[in-house]
């Protein structure tokens, strides 16, 4: 199926593998487009537990991730991924980076030919130091034409919510990303389009670990001035990855990666952020752990992201610094200093 | 006195012009940075009301503004310029935009032959749309070399309160910036140089007026994702007309562009912020000023950008609508949905 079968054919069957907050958001937003337009759409969602999935069917709710909203009755579930992947044309990714590669093994026998596959995760695979859109092209074996990603300041809950929010879906074929902007375009989720999918992932991925450095610093009680610095110097050091890797600096100025940082650094709804807070109030690693219910990619992506640079010679002093406190050869205590005590020198380039 | 005679005598006096609260922190930073490096240097500052002077003179405080800060004995004020103008090699400029033009013509037969004059204001003139350097540079009819500015994240309550702070001292001739950066580097303020005079002051003029956007959506109690793409459609606003005028990207992509942006968008500190999120709560314009003891720099400048982006043909979304609410032309409740509500389109260039 190319785009434009895909966008005429609207797609009737969207499958949406992953029931966490956000895999479930996105199913909403899909379902609420489609109501908008006038579209008959079926949005099928595959999730790990019954009680999770026979949730959404029976009561049209997932209460441990998204509490009281009502999600639209054109969403069901399943455990069963062969019946949930049969017929879609649109494959929606979100389960947890670290073991995507592993699912889509699994997954790759059930996915329809030509469906185009996407990537709603902000993770870098461990070991590979791989995307996320890199692990879907090498494991279902797909040109890179059909795979896109979304990611911009999209808080799961505050979109849930259905308070109004702008997105970014990024495919180096522009008319496969126009077709999934129009698949997802609801009254309150305004999806832009990009080509540039590297400096789209990159800024989800690298704004995780930023998260954690600023969630730090509040922790210490630092001030707002601190926090503006170690976002505008976070941003400056995603932007040389970004641009390291083929991406391009004016994406990273954008939704996807200033929106994005902004919005996750801002907001106490952030995992990685409240990681970070609680990291600079003094808990060990473990302990924030056990206060956490849901993973803070930060923290897997932060070592990934470390090593990447280092290999492409990016210098990414913020990602060094977060790295050496995880790994407990920097105090929090030093983290705020160390950031801010650098020689006078010209603001630099990237 | 050339820069370097400047940074040689390591200007022995500082004038302070403005006894506010940016101007009383920054004659902090600087007799701090004079401790710091064991150079005596003399702090004089020039305040408009004789309380406020004596208040500084005899109990080293400026309770209106900085409530309890100690200031360093170092500083000392005047009500009378000639005074505070003699023998300064340096002369800090901190009082309303809108008033600067009209002051300096009083000040200028007392400002000493060769000294270096620097902007800590950030407003657009009503009228002329000129920035503060260009105004300096007529008014006092002196180089462009010879007049600097500075800005970035500075939070004034907590750069006084010795929290770390990061700042950008841009010049035309950057051995001037150095010297000046070097003046004012305390244990808790760290200046960057950078030669885009003009992309650090319409950061600095143009933030005042996307945190009054961000301070409405919040007034209305908008989520973090609504606000982080404001922040973000407002710096690719501030960048065009920088752009525009002859500024560079990076500079607005740096402490004085994003991380003004941020800092001022975060804080309760901020007036601009503030006045916004009154305005979103449905208080008048008038009832806005009568709460509020500071000026909103951004209510007056928000005009002048949006004339000064006229005449130049730069589209300025958010500023525009900005400044129909502040005209009336717009309700606070129209103005989210008029900045989301865009077609769908490929995230756009500068």
């Amino acid at each position: 199926m190319t785009a434009g079968e895909l966008l005429a054919a609207d797609s009737a069957v969207v499958a949406v593998l992953g029931a966490g907050s956000w895999g479930t958001t996105f199913a909403k937003v899909l379902a609420d487009a489609a109501t908008a337009t006038g579209v008959q759409r079926a949005i099928r969602m595959w999730g790990r537990r019954s009680e999770v999935v026979s949730q959404i069917n029976s009561e049209h709710r997932n209460e441990q991730y998204l509490k009281e909203v009502a999600l639209p009755e054109s969403i069901t579930a399943s455990t069963d991924v062969s019946k949930v992947l049969d017929g879609a044309g649109i494959v929606i990714l979100a389960v947890p980076a670290q073991s995507l590669r592993l699912q889509l093994r699994e997954w790759k026998p059930y996915v329809a030919p030509g469906a185009v596959v996407v990537s709603l995760m902000k993770g870098l695979e461990l070991g590979t130091d791989s995307r996320m859109s890199q692990v879907i092209s090498e494991e279902l074996d797909i040109p890179h034409e059909r795979v896109a990603v979304i990611s911009g300041p999209n808080l799961a809950m505050e979109i849930a919510r259905q308070e109004p929010t702008a997105s970014v879906v990024a495919c180096s074929d522009e008319p496969t990303a126009a077709a999934i902007a129009h698949c997802c375009t609801a009254p309150y989720f305004r999806p832009y389009t990009s080509n540039d999918v590297i400096g789209v992932e990159i800024g989800g991925i690298v704004k995780n670990v930023i998260a954690l450095a600023v969630g730090i610093c509040e922790g210490k009680e630092m001030g707002d001035n601190t926090k503006a610095s170690v976002i505008t110097r976070g941003l400056a050091e995603t932007t040389r990855l970004a641009l390291a890797l083929g991406g391009e600096a004016h994406t990273m100025a954008g939704l996807a990666g200033l929106g994005d940082l902004v919005a996750t650094c801002s907001s106490p709804l952030s995992r990685n952020h409240t990681a970070g807070r609680l990291l600079g109030q003094g808990l060990t690693l473990e302990q924030v752990a056990e206060r956490m219910t849901q993973t803070a990619e930060g923290i897997k992506s932060g070592y990934a992201v470390y090593e990447l640079a280092g290999k492409l010679g990016v210098e990414m002093p913020i990602t060094a610094a977060v790295v050496a406190v995880l790994e407990g050869k920097l105090s929090v205590d030093q983290l705020g200093p160390t950031l801010l005590a650098r020689s006078l020198k010209s603001e630099g380039d990237y």
